[in-house]
């Protein structure tokens, strides 16, 4: 592509700059197949030279872990299900969905305990959201780095999720008056358990069978895991198998020995539950190389507890300066808003950074600012803005 | 579950009948996990007790073939990559994404050839589509019977596609003045090619690369296919490698030999694009069984080539009256629409249909009407009404 060629991009993107995407020559290289290629299949599988895969750090108990989400080799807002992250207390359990129930009991005028097949057969509801863990981005605190976007925003994903309003089978059990929290317990071996307040409960929560068509998958809490919409990841409990309806949360081992976020006056804040908004740009982000100057399209993901994401800025020069990037529509309430920033690179260094607000007018702040308020120990709920430098040889690092 | 619960669901729903869902006694069954899970992992996969998967005919040229989405498995609007229809006119090609060129040329200022690379860096789009077969739910002319949804109406899937607007790399070669058509050509053995109104290309068209997140599936046209927006399947060509500007249709052999449709005087309509609107039961369909009376949510899919469902109806009485199904939202243009219609069946026999409207005011047809306009000979772009019998025994049928 010849340098006159080049310049029609500008004209369409309307910036400055050189565009280095296109400098392939003009010879046309013919491939010659001889040969049928595959045949239909039942269940399909990603191509071999595909290679994108979850993170996780090398630990003696796998089974106690987690996994990132590849931000930087994904497009749009569904995560595949393959890659959607991990957070585990103690492994995956396998269970039989003809074998499992859902008891719900305690303050209730009838004490229920529903089949899969009897659960499948009531009124549902699908929703693409998204889902972080409380942990997310914990890296970003001093302490620690993370060398590119899967160690630092990996912890969420988003996905279509399908299943039953929970408000709609604590009516049928009949919630007795005084009534105001929920325990909610998974059937993993440490029967991993978290206090929901009913009010929450009789809103938006969902007994959630399905995940982006198909039926949830195992890690991600087959064949029923509650899903809270907008609220910190572990509290939507995976292979949920009770659900105890109650006047005070329990204080469980998992909402005392942590998820609990310690604040610089020595207090702890508990029961943190919404996930406020956050943005982070993907491409380019840490550990990948641009190929030359020229145009380059930036793109990231934006998302809030609270609701739909109203606008996402851009800055090149490490947030002196801001400017509107482009949201994908449909933009939903507590999904992931893809946005995008057209951006001719001039092979200078540059710094990379997002902001996102959101429909409550909740402004993401810069690391400095979340700081401030809430010291180095927080742990969890870090979701400060994220610079990526980009060197003059085209590589991009955290900094 | 005792008679006294059954009836808050009558309430909730405000339906008669009965609620056979919840059978089960008042007894937890404790399981004792004495090991921990599995741990995390690179790439997940679903539950082993989890079989939905494509359906094909029996052929002896399986790399000349189609296969079927299990609608009757799926939730939600989001179908599975790996369940997402195939239809192959010379198999799957492997094809390696480094090597990969597209090629644009015929009546343009600048022929240019762009890397998978280069295509990556430039601006893009994500959108939710359907993407249907021109042949799907031929089954339905009366000569031949499907026995359920998946053979009836699986030629029809629905994804987030990821890719760059062709009409934006139409203007950066220069479309000559007098061009209308391009003429799209795939990689693949058989070189499978169709011609596309230039209007079109410039409208809606994306060179895409993204399938639910990930790259785009070999079956799905790895690493790069056509979309076109609404329009029959085969027009978005798979594994495209080369793009000629032109002033007419090419006539290739898959839009004269195929993708014509015989009517009734003798004549074919050629170039019939648009998917019209089309709505289908998928739960309780055809091949499944009702465990037994009471509440049970009917479920389904509409869509259409034309833009957004405004409107789905549903029948339990084979049409002779209707009743407002429940929309999933967020309603997309040119993507699946969930419906939903609560329904307590009081065990006798029962004939359950849909029909959809769309935003064009277009309202689909009974079998009746669109066999007194197309004849039995059209073969594809059947969009009629289906009815499924439910037996009294609770097995649904296709009549």
């Amino acid at each position: 592509m010849k340098k006159s060629n080049r310049r029609r991009f500008l004209e369409i993107t309307a910036l400055g700059g050189t565009l280095a995407a296109c400098k392939t020559g003009g010879k046309v290289e013919e491939p010659a197949p001889s040969r049928l290629g595959k045949p239909v299949s039942a269940y399909g599988e990603r191509a071999p030279f595909e290679k994108a895969a979850r993170w996780t750090r090398t630990t003696r108990t796998p089974e106690q872990a987690s996994s990132n989400t590849p931000h930087q080799d994904l497009n749009g807002i569904v995560t595949p299900s393959s890659l959607h992250y991990e957070r585990h207390h103690a492994g995956v359990p396998r269970i039989d969905p003809a074998e499992h129930r859902l008891l719900i009991h305690g303050m209730v005028e009838r004490p229920l305990i529903f089949t899969m097949d009897e659960l499948h057969r009531l009124p549902s509801v699908s929703k693409i959201y998204f889902l972080e863990c409380a942990g997310n981005t914990s890296s970003e605190w001093p302490e620690k780095t993370a060398p590119d976007v899967q160690q630092s925003h990996g912890l969420a994903s988003c996905s279509e999720w399908t299943g039953v309003p929970l408000s709609l089978v604590l009516a049928e059990c009949g919630v007795k008056p005084g009534a105001s929290w929920i325990l909610a317990e998974g059937a993993d071996p440490c029967r991993m358990s978290r206090s929901v307040p009913l009010a929450k409960c009789l809103d938006d929560v969902l007994l959630a069978y399905g995940q982006n068509g198909e039926a949830i998958r195992p890690e991600q809490g087959y064949p029923l895991r509650l899903f809270v919409p907008g609220w910190e990841g572990n509290i939507s409990v995976k292979w949920l198998r009770r659900i105890k309806v109650g006047d005070q949360p329990t204080y469980t081992r998992d909402e005392t020995s942590k998820y609990t976020d310690l604040m610089p006056d020595g207090t702890a804040r508990q029961f943190t539950f919404e996930m406020e908004a956050k943005s982070v740009i993907t491409y380019p982000s840490g550990g990948q190389k641009l190929s030359g100057p020229g145009f380059c399209e930036v793109k990231g993901v934006a998302w809030s507890g609270r609701g739909r994401i109203e606008r996402v800025e851009c800055s090149t020069d490490g947030g002196k300066t801001w400017k509107d990037a482009q949201l994908q529509e449909p933009r939903l309430r507590i999904a992931f808003t893809r946005f995008r920033f057209p951006w001719n690179w001039d092979g200078s260094e540059a710094l990379l950074v997002s902001r996102c607000t959101d429909e409550t007018g909740y402004v993401q702040p810069s690391k400095e600012e979340l700081i401030a308020v809430r010291g180095l120990h927080s742990n969890y709920h870090y979701n400060g803005t994220k610079v990526w430098k980009v060197a003059a040889d085209g590589s991009v690092s955290n900094v």
